[in-house]
């Protein structure tokens, strides 16, 4: 039955090769009956009897009644046979959220159980040579190659397996590795390294289900905070670059083992993974001197998609694993970027959709299934917390969330480690341990957009003290107002230098996304997506009002958490996906932002909040519909005849 | 005139690009005045004046007079140039005796100097795809691939080189290395791992010269001393292949690393190597179990050439470096034969050869240009002096050579690290600190050949008390006699035991050798090849004497030394080689002695000395024409009437 439904083009899923009845991947059942639409009735004798190959499965795995083994039933008249979703090839999907689309599971790395001829004094022919028949034969697997490392592990397979084993394919026809007898589940390796953080997560090819995960700091912080004092470092110490690919590798290493061990499988048991990140990221992990990417004209060593071996870059998985790079779009524009676009596929969408990915710089993709523009916008560190008076990194104890009450002017926060707000009951005790010790990008993004929205910024960014009364939370030193976000200790400001930075920061955000507006010929967008960790813990309302992103209806702007992750795990699960992203890249139109001279007007035109040459409809219903103590102050956003806010800059 | 030599199929040295004028591998000299027979005159101003280029290449590095670079000079009418040998592209030779035949030296991977484009903020294309460019519009390399570890060499060569890089390219497109501006020279290593010795030879991949050689023990032989032991060790122990293989690529890398420091060079100088070794050395370098060798049917993993990174084996030479090794041709005969095969070229004889490789089993190969059999001979590691009751490896204080008197029976014989003879003034001088610990396997061979000429062992191998009046050099013990060879301390005897030993081996060979000829339907063989340390010490009379191997003029019966790791250096120079070894081994008939009756039938026939079947007319004249201290005893050859001898066993 196995050899009719292939022949008909239904692929049912196999493992065992299809005739040996062991895997039961290719369970079937038969519909009996009349049917009149195909003009054939089915009887039960129209199939073999259930034969002893699936007794023995049935006893040994069981079996549903009904079900038959499709490689040990024989076609004996017509028949109508159900394949239940599980026995399908192609079954399974990877969807992240709703609106994402499915990708099927088609591992780059495939499984297939074979039975060898065992060799005889005439037929000394050997173990490869016997591997490559039954592959060609069983498998329509023709010209196996092989390197050494995998085939290591022949040998000793086919002893133990008794001529009988498991091989797992790469690409079609490249031997990585053998095991004994059958063998269903393999295992792969999606890596997201991050310039503060590396995470990994761990899959089951054959399923596509997610099995482990897990993050760490990314140890280069030793070396430096952000990318940039990192390349310093590297141009300034002659093993710079080995000592950052050193301590990354050793780190996703130790990574990989702690998730496989958690997942109760063996390093051996991965044997493909993939990886993004952001270009020096991607350079400084395959050992390549990032200093290209350091200074003008920012220059990749490589963008092109690579496939190493795992041993090569540290990674000691499987001996016979490879390591699968995505590949660069630009200087700025990385691999992590490539996995941002086919986990949110904008080349796939009909409407025109922003993809906005912030770290230490913003790496911005706009368009739709015509065409796709990406650039990168310098807006540093500022919206990860650096260079910021109170800033820190996201985590335990940084604000993350802030409410400034429009009357008393009063601050009410969140803090990372409590699902408290600070007015709250309880408050203090949920923090006890951790405290209140700076503030994350996306609390110092809300604490500007609420002084905006309170009157204590101005529409140019200054800091003013006009509303405050008692001085109660703002400090004045000369004609220079802070905020006081948090009395302390520590005590948390926002100053008018923080102010300063965000504008310059959101500024170069937007320009960015306004120069590919311009280049793509659109003036607004459809479609927001905000990937990162940046992107979930942020409010797209205040982030409008910022002036951070251009206007759009607000539930059209959607948090796409870690989509360069999401995307490793795609070209993880899928070799399709990798075809697709390879060529998708070299169609992306790269905008440099640096050579651009519309970029700095741009620029320019949007230090202003939210800035001053755009109009922002959405944001302005947004804030109609917002609570009332919101609505008078909203006001100067709605009346465009008020110019004073502009002019005081 | 590069272009134009170029252009006309005259392949003119180059490392530079031919248009750089930097390398001066191009020189060549101009013939003026008039040449009848081309109908042509050639005047000096047909060529470009002297150049800048020209002058600074002469300034720097010298260039005689009247020389010109190809590269520079302009063709400004009819000229009639003379290129010297050495700007001739396939100059160089290996020739390793006037009998064998030259190699080019054509190795697998070259140097390509190129000047890249620097980027701009106008052109952000990656360092690979300008080095791209520049390969295919000077070198005409196209489609270059490349590996991780290779491009790691790439950003730093191109900073340090300011955009002028040499290349290592593997295979014709396989990007390996790069350094910053002009490099010249590259080095390869041959690694010949045989059971008892590790022997590696540094080449010069240009001009295909040694620049060093070393030799070590091979550490497995704390694992047993014969490859059957440590098969058997493997057997028994879990971890037995990985220990195994472990120390072997240990003992080879510090074998490189101290061979490179000899030679004032660098391991990441070393951009390729090539690995000879029988089946089980093979098998075992490269991580692969070898149980299939040690049991019949006798069948290896696997028999093809292959291409492994160095790193995967543990070599650490640069990093982008493969270690190629040559294809095995069945169970016991070897990659090792695979190199004697290249290194003699059978295949290339118009004359019926015979090749011979000595070591634990014998890999016997027999043919011509028109056909080629081989077949391996269980001899059993007698000829290398094991399971000899005074045997040892041929070492230090090892009797390698001797003679015995006819008429006093009184035997003499040289010691390794000795040139004198024992019975010469000075020899006990000579081995101080040495001593006479044992008899290797020449020695053994010579001692049992002897013996049977003074007529101390019949022709059926008995040891025979006869001849001897006053014991002074045999030992009796009831019905069997011992030799004394040395009178000791330690004693060394040849005892009955030994020379059935010796018996059972030279059958084994003799046998071997006979069926090839019986396969190929010749009853003798025009040429003989003694490879291997063994076949270097043996005598060949001795040899022939014992009936160790067919009768042949004694004239043309060669030793060819290590003609295995010959053929690794081969390989390792000429790619064209490994084609030709690649391809020839598939075309090799093999020959199965254990499935063959009539190897037994020859195996008891040529138990007697010579023996029994054959004619030995070369031996016989050769003693003939002998001292006359032999002649009246080769009687018992030459007068074939005498059964007696051939009866007594």
């Amino acid at each position: 039955m196995l050899e009719a439904a292939r022949e008909i083009g239904v692929d049912i899923d196999s493992v065992c090769g299809g005739h040996h009845g062991i895997c039961g991947r290719c369970q079937v059942s038969l519909s009996t009956g009349a049917f009149p639409k195909l003009g054939l009735t089915c009887e039960p004798s129209h199939l073999s009897p259930f034969s002893d190959d699936e007794a023995r499965y049935r006893d040994k795995h069981g079996l549903l009644t009904g079900r038959r083994l499709a490689c040990v039933a024989r076609i004996a008249g017509d028949v109508v046979i159900d394949v239940p979703p599980e026995s399908q090839v192609h079954k399974q999907i990877v969807r992240k959220r709703p609106d994402t689309r499915a990708v099927e599971v088609d591992p780059v790395v495939r499984l297939h159980y074979v039975e060898l001829t065992p060799p005889t004094i005439d037929d000394q022919r050997t173990d490869l040579v016997r591997l490559r028949e039954a592959l060609q034969d069983e498998w329509d697997i023709v010209d196996l190659t092989c390197d050494g490392a995998a085939l290591a592990g022949l040998p000793g397979a086919l002893i133990e397996g008794q001529w009988k084993i498991t091989v797992a394919v790469r690409e079609g026809n490249r031997l990585i590795a053998a095991w004994p007898g059958l063998r269903e589940r393999l295992f792969g390796l999606a890596i997201d390294i991050g310039t503060t953080t590396i995470a990994v997560t761990l899959c089951d090819l054959d399923t596509g289900n997610v099995v482990g995960e897990g993050g760490v700091m990314n140890p280069q912080i030793r070396f430096g905070e952000d990318l940039i004092s990192r390349v310093s470092y590297i141009q300034l110490s002659p093993l710079g670059v080995r000592q950052l690919t050193a301590v990354a590798r050793k780190a996703i290493l130790r990574l990989a083992a702690d998730t496989a061990a958690d997942a109760g499988i063996e390093l051996a048991d991965i044997v493909e993974a993939t990886v993004v990140g952001n270009p020096i990221m991607h350079h400084i992990f395959l050992g390549l001197d990032p200093l290209g990417l350091g200074r003008a004209p920012f220059t990749l060593v490589v963008d092109e998609a690579l496939a190493v071996k795992a041993t090569d870059v540290g990674l000691r998985i499987h001996p016979g694993a490879h390591a699968y790079t995505l590949p660069c779009i630009a200087g700025h524009v990385g691999a992590d970027t490539a996995g941002v676009l086919l986990s949110e596929a904008p080349h796939e969408s009909d409407e025109v959709v922003l993809v906005v990915d912030v770290g230490t710089n913003a790496e911005i993709v706009l368009g739709n299934r015509g065409r796709l523009l990406a650039c990168s916008s310098p807006t540093g560190p500022t919206f990860e917390g650096a260079q910021i008076s109170s800033g820190q990194r996201a985590a335990l104890g940084a604000i993350e969330r802030v409410r400034i009450d429009p009357e008393t002017l009063a601050p009410r926060f969140r803090v990372i480690g409590s699902d408290l707000w600070s007015d709250e009951e309880g408050f203090e005790d949920s923090i006890a341990g951790i405290g209140v010790t700076g503030v994350c990008g996306s609390g110092i993004i809300e604490a500007v957009a609420e002084m905006y929205l309170v009157g204590l910024v101005d529409a140019g960014g200054r800091v003013t003290g006009e509303r405050t009364k008692d001085y109660a939370h703002v400090v004045r030193s000369g004609e220079v107002y802070d905020y006081l976000l948090h009395q302390g200790p520590p005590a948390l400001y926002v100053t008018q230098t923080d102010v300063r930075s965000i504008q310059l920061a959101k500024a170069a955000l937007y320009a960015g996304a306004r120069l590919l507006m311009d280049n793509f010929g659109v003036e607004s967008v459809e479609r927001i997506v905000l990937a990162g960790a940046f992107g979930t813990y942020m409010d797209p309302l205040h982030a409008m009002i910022l002036g951070m992103i251009p206007d759009c209806d607000l539930s059209r702007v959607v948090a796409a958490g870690n989509a360069a992750g999401a995307g490793a795990r795609i070209a993880l699960l899928s070799r399709r996906a990798r075809a697709e992203i390879e060529d998708l890249v070299g169609r992306v139109e790269k905008i440099e932002t640096a050579a651009e001279k519309r970029f700095h007007k741009y620029f320019v035109a949007a230090m202003a909040f939210p800035h001053r040459d755009d109009t922002f409809p959405n944001l302005e219903r947004a804030l109609a519909n917002a609570e009332p103590s919101r609505l008078s102050h909203s006001d100067r956003l709605v009346d465009k005849s008020q110019p004073a806010p502009r002019a005081a800059r």
